[in-house]
């Protein structure tokens, strides 16, 4: 398997890096981004926990290491901050572009079930097995008793936080999200998604919905979910209400702001990053 | 003269909004970003001292707001971020878009006196004049004894932020410079400027470069320059070394830190950033 720096950055006493390796389970090369902080880089370099970000539709694995400004608090806290692409990139597959809401770019963190995408889309299986596996060979990363994994994410990436998190309990210490598509089966974006991966058959869907995994019965470490009033896709696409009353009904712990005025952007991710490096902070050590 | 509001978005209690304007100075529409803190904003907001960052070659007025993370320190301290372009747009004229560090986004921060550039390559008027009179209409802006103004930038802008701030002594009251083209008749990047800018004579470039100008006995406030001893532009373009002996035997006081590791990117930026504004709101208070 190959392992290739693409570029480091010095950044808060650390280093930003980006790189690239030849994903198995994708079956093509993927890039991801990794913060290691002070505490693990250089000579006296330590394992420290990891926190996985996922980002939203049309990003990628640079878009919240450049916008949201969370290194100089992971410098702080000694988090590591690993930032995954989207979906896989380059698959020749026919109207994989045709869209900025599914294919390229808008993985949804699933294992696609229906051709021509199940082949590549496999981001479920690449972010629980081999990119844990691709860290842990290449960075410091803390695994007494196992890895010292969390996720959070932004929309798209918020689903997939809350939905990874509901589904892998055993591999995920600690969940938060930004602005999440929370009931996807219940939004045009998920329903589009989820047909076109999952297949026209909703008894497919709803082990990838967070709200319905929540009514199922599944856990989730405490959550804390952030959400701006102002962001234009609230009414129509995310459903935080919807995702409430499920944690309400089933006991999960979940901690839900709403920001009068705040909008779907990343000027609202980075005003509120440092709360959710801190709780994750507090989960994984 | 018209202004337009292109977005506005909720930042650390503050906005970060993106406007343009129809300058009279430099004969088109011209861009900028302000981040008001929230001391500046809302019913009970009121004046703050404005903070003037110039960006480097290929940046716009989007660049700093967006990867600098500075609104977080900006929103404590109540400084108002003001980012403007880095040269006209869309002017016509032939050649401008050929390369990447003369013409378009290569503004230089002066005013051209050479054809074909002269008519609209008018930065220097544009941020001393009527930028700030704009400001001044539209924004909070402290103006007791005049307006409380400091000016910062990177790379050509930190070039634009030293020389602005040695030649208007009265109008700004702050500088500071991230990796600054400190001496521009000595290298690449400021002879091609200066030679299509302001002509083959060189006599008329002294009296922008910022090493010739303490020289010459030109002063400004105590300056901060932080320098990345891993910047690739470092040993060619930059020589912060012969502006750092200029300030020496002027009794110009400096602080330069040079920083092992970092280089010339946004994320050398974002890790001292904090620093900048809180030299600034010393002398702007």
């Amino acid at each position: 398997m190959t392992f290739e720096v693409i570029s480091e950055h010095a950044c808060f006493g650390g280093v930003q890096g980006y790189y690239k390796h030849s994903s198995t389970v994708i079956g093509l090369p993927m890039r991801f981004g990794v913060y290691r902080p002070p505490q693990a880089y250089g000579p006296a370099a330590r394992p420290v926990p990891v926190l996985l970000y996922l980002a939203g539709l049309t990003c990628n694995e640079e878009t919240f290491a450049i916008k949201a400004g969370a290194q100089r608090v992971a410098a702080e806290l000694g988090l590591m901050l690993v930032t995954p692409d989207t979906s896989p990139r380059g698959t020749g597959v026919e109207g994989a572009d045709a869209a900025w809401d599914f294919g390229t770019a808008a993985g949804f963190y699933l294992d696609a079930t229906q051709a021509p995408w199940a082949h590549h889309w496999r981001m479920e299986s690449y972010l629980t097995g081999e990119l844990p596996a691709v860290l842990a060979q290449h960075f410091p990363v803390e695994s007494r008793d196992g890895l010292h994994l969390g996720v959070f994410g932004h929309s798209m990436g918020g689903h997939g936080a809350l939905t990874l998190a509901l589904r892998h309990p055993g591999l995920f210490r600690s969940c938060s999200a930004f602005a999440p598509i929370a009931a996807p089966m219940q939004c045009p974006w998920g329903v589009k998604a989820f047909t076109g991966y999952l297949g026209e058959d909703r008894s497919a869907w709803a082990a990838h919905d967070a709200t319905a995994l929540v009514q199922a019965g599944h856990k989730a470490p405490p959550l804390l979910v952030d959400q701006g009033e102002a962001d234009k896709f609230l009414a129509e696409q995310l459903h935080p209400h919807l995702f409430e009353s499920a944690c309400r009904e089933a006991g999960q712990a979940l901690t839900l702001r709403r920001h009068a005025g705040y909008d779907h952007g990343y000027f609202f991710i980075s005003s509120f990053v440092e709360d959710h490096l801190r709780h994750h902070a507090k989960h994984l050590a």
